[in-house]
């Protein structure tokens, strides 16, 4: 009953295989432009310089009268200059007058600076009288004007290729006059969840059925590693409709993903519809969960044949798809902080596998959660997980373990 | 010209009225149904239960024969025992015979045990003949069954209230049968950016002008707190149409956001706009930059009126709003990893107030960027910023500081 797994690989052979996959196939990542306002958090696919000077004019950076600084050499409290203002020029606003010794123009922050004019001199420190403007203090050429290009000169980098977009940067860019940037395509990632007895969520139960969860925590994951989760429904054991939805689940997608409907046993449709359309490069890997994982190519792109248990499922997405996926969407990998803590409970492993075993984080101390990996409230429980070696069979109470989290988002 | 500050209020007394504010007017949160599709990283607003009891039924966990247990009590390699297969179970199906001594149904994992079954023995130790089955292993009751309930019984909490809904917790709640959850409604900030000096960046330069860029870097620093942001676009300096604009803005939105025209020159209609229409509670604060900073109440909303100045309204929307609106959407206070480093240049700070200063990290010191607060590239490459105590004027350079950092997202 049923076909045998191809030799089993182990995870590092799989990790060469599918990072080779995915340098041969997804290389280099398309690119979209998105507009300013659905940029954030995107990574950008080019350098983007901007097309003006930054400031694009000599501007005024206070409040205050342009004018030109010898005409208050030697000004103070005590021997105040007098001005004539010619005009009062508003942010906005383009000068009209030329300012010549001994005029000014009263000129509001952001505004451009008069022809003539070398300083501006603050608010503060003068005083109106009429037409007549009272200085009480000198100025330096250039004081309080922000000079144009002294930011960032035209044509020069203002955010760089692979960076995230942060407001910081989408600041930069918008001022500059940009309102559409090229960013790296998000990589689009089909979702089919395998199995006779899959109902969808939003169904009533009936008996014998149980709700489909993998199809919504795997978009979640998906989402989690910057990617854009499209879920293609419930198919059932059946092999033309897994073949159907197949072949047109991986013409809208990039990636396709399948849980449920890998392992040896009766329902084994995966590997027979995939080599038919297409090459299985992976059947069986020596983990533990995990074994039955499937991975081929169809028309050019991957499928990922997911063990159909939710924990199983998650878990073999989380070793084996996130760090490519992130790679592939641009998004900067985790900073996986694993903590080494002291396991509270005895645990048994199991032999010639390498073993990822849930715990949950305690009072400093890691506790292995023993529920079968059909229990999905064990993930909902659980605060990370612990990579066991394949030579190792009984982990003592109280060994150092390394914790990798599991981040929400 | 202009009005004067009412009276400048230090930080932390900001923060008190501040976070009163928040809690009078925005307290309890508003809760929305998502559905799971839309539901990865928001909060949830209420606990969840599973109105059905998971699994739903007593469950195969694994492929193989569901049988009496005592039907194969000290069978082994040497010892087989022969039972009669009476049907076979798919996932998804309901059995529809009983199980006698003697007999046993061939099952597949995650289907229905049937009942008089009390154990499943793997296909890996029994062997068929015909319609006779061989079994070479003993199982013990309850082998390879999965209980009904055993994982979560019906009625129990599966998600909890203020819990981020991460792909696990997705996966519980899917597997429960829910397909909408309560969570906490992204709060509406409306962003409105005034003065005649701006620009949309999708338009063509015209001297005079600058681009509008707080819009933009406003909205991303929205997003990032978890909230919805909506750029209303850019008001003239124009008491009519700012007094327009407010009111507009404030009934769609549950917070309004303004950046520009907020100080004591020419152009200062914000305050007058706000007193006319609603009050004023905080106009200006001793901190650098961000001194004019207002903040009021328009029908029952606050008002946030932030300064111009690309770097300043975004170093006070950090300071002053960040907190209030990642509490307000529910998402947990970043990890504000404060790092201890030397200054690499001395620093002159302003006396009286508290002053933040851009910094950039290298070779583990902070270098202070001295560009003024008009330069948007000075945000584009900090690192992050330190806060200057109000009696400290010179920072010498080596002096320890703490630099809080500008995480992209």
């Amino acid at each position: 009953m049923g076909r045998e797994f191809l030799d089993l690989v182990d995870i590092s052979e799989a990790h060469r295989i599918i990072r080779n996959l995915f340098k041969e196939i997804y290389h280099p990542p398309p690119i979209e432009k998105v507009n300013l306002e659905n940029a954030y958090g995107r990574v950008l696919a080019q350098n983007v310089k901007t097309p003006i000077d930054l400031p694009p004019f000599n501007r005024a950076s206070r409040d205050g009268y342009a004018l030109k600084a010898e005409d208050t050499f030697h000004a103070s409290e005590d021997n105040p200059k007098t001005l004539k203002c010619i005009e009062v020029i508003e942010a906005g606003a383009i000068p009209q007058k030329r300012i010549k010794r001994g005029c000014c123009s009263r000129i509001s922050t952001g505004a451009p600076i008069p022809e003539g004019a070398d300083a501006i001199v603050m608010v503060e420190y003068a005083e109106e009288e009429n037409d007549n403007i009272i200085i009480y203090k000198s100025a330096y050429p250039g004081q309080h004007i922000a000079q144009r290009g002294l930011d960032i000169p035209k044509n020069e980098i203002i955010a760089w290729k692979n960076s995230i977009l942060s407001p910081e940067k989408i600041g930069a860019i918008s001022a500059a006059g940009i309102s559409k940037v090229p960013v790296i395509a998000k990589p689009k990632i089909g979702i089919l969840s395998t199995g006779n007895e899959l109902i969808e969520p939003s169904n009533d139960w009936t008996p014998g059925k149980i709700f489909d969860s993998n199809s919504h925590s795997i978009a979640a994951a998906v989402k989690k590693c910057g990617c854009e989760p499209k879920i293609l429904g419930i198919v059932k054991d059946d092999y033309t409709k897994l073949h159907k939805a197949i072949q047109e689940g991986i013409l809208e997608c990039d990636i396709l993903i399948t849980s449920g409907g890998t392992s040896a046993g009766a329902g084994d449709m995966l590997r027979e519809v995939i080599e038919d359309i297409g090459k299985v490069m992976i059947h069986g890997i020596s983990i533990k969960p995990g074994k039955p994982t499937l991975i081929g190519e169809v028309k050019g792109k991957l499928v990922f044949g997911l063990p159909g248990f939710p924990v199983s499922a998650l878990i073999i997405f989380d070793v084996l798809l996130r760090p490519y996926l992130m790679e592939l969407s641009g998004k900067p990998p985790i900073e996986h902080r694993r903590v080494e803590l002291p396991l509270a409970r005895r645990l048994h492993s199991s032999k010639g596998r390498i073993h990822y075993a849930l715990v949950k984080v305690k009072n400093g101390r890691a506790y292995p959660i023993l529920k079968d990996s059909g229990a999905i409230t064990s993930l909902a429980d659980a605060d990370g997980y612990i990579k066991i070696p394949k030579n190792v069979e009984i982990l003592e109470e109280g060994s150092r373990v390394k914790v990798s989290p599991l981040s929400p988002i």
